[in-house]
């Protein structure tokens, strides 16, 4: 369960980490699945957080809140958007264990990235297989 | 095999549920691969069929048929913007199974996004793994 | 490792199908992650080039290099639209197997697709489950 504080990126690289650790797994894979439909997981950039700035700027402008294009206005003129822009993204991830640790590259991290503006808890479950 | 209309949405997580069922898997995970590339799949709201709406009249804003930029046009001028639909969504699910059941959200369904205007027969592969 | 030359599309089913056959698995699956942020892993037509170009066109144009929205530009002007790009599509796969073969459709090729315009070495993760 991740709590946001609105529209922005949550890295949960760590705790994905420790699951892995207290799982003891050596080799394997984990698929993480979030429950919902207005926000996402990214694996992405988590060194600079100008990036994830950008991809606030960039989806703000592709995906625009209020856009008359949109007739599903009743819960929020955020909400079409951010169903948008988890289509555009993903709800599911697969990641691959070695040696005892996530195959993440060294500038991946794993985030929750949250689409609508107002605070959402958010329920990611994982999954693991391997040995 | 999911017979569609053309263009549009079509859920089938009841069909889905039904093979978690019968395989009797408590614990496990459900890989779901479509073998096509102009056609999605995607997990969104089940709930208002507005969205749906709204999907179609955003990704036909954002990719729209008939494009003077694309060259590939032999094949009719929905099919390079179908192409390009799939690879902004996905082909390929990962779906947890916890308590007999798909690990869903309450408001999540598995839906064919069908991006042709013509009718078309797609498959899609499921693999399951657990107990 | 996938050496690229820049910007485009780079298939690799064969080296995939070589490594389910030097597996000798029969049925199962297998998850392919690349430990990258400005490059993509998709799934897409591998029949007519022009597909290929049209996709470069049409990325080009949605997620233009030196847009001046972004902020990110210290590593080039062609960094953040690769990050985005590689957003909008994916980093992770997975394929099942079945009776010793991908379970791919007949037009189904697997790519990793360089966002950056210079060279880059790539590395996909693979693993598989199965018997």
């Amino acid at each position: 369960m991740i709590a946001t504080r609105g529209r922005g990126f949550y890295e949960f690289t760590d705790e994905v980490t420790a699951r892995v650790r207290a799982a003891k797994m050596q080799t394997g894979q984990v698929a993480l699945h979030l429950q919902h439909t207005s926000a996402s997981l990214l694996i992405q950039e988590n060194a600079d957080p100008e990036v994830r700035r950008d991809f606030e700027r960039f989806f703000a402008r592709l995906v625009p809140d209020g856009d008359s294009l949109f007739e599903h206005t009743a819960e929020g003129d955020d909400d079409m958007p951010a169903h948008v822009r988890t289509a555009l993204t993903a709800v599911n991830l697969t990641i691959p264990i070695t040696a005892g640790a996530l195959a993440l590259g060294t500038w991946q991290g794993i985030y929750l990235w949250e689409h609508r503006t107002a605070p959402h808890r958010r329920r990611v479950v994982l999954h693991f297989i391997g040995e």
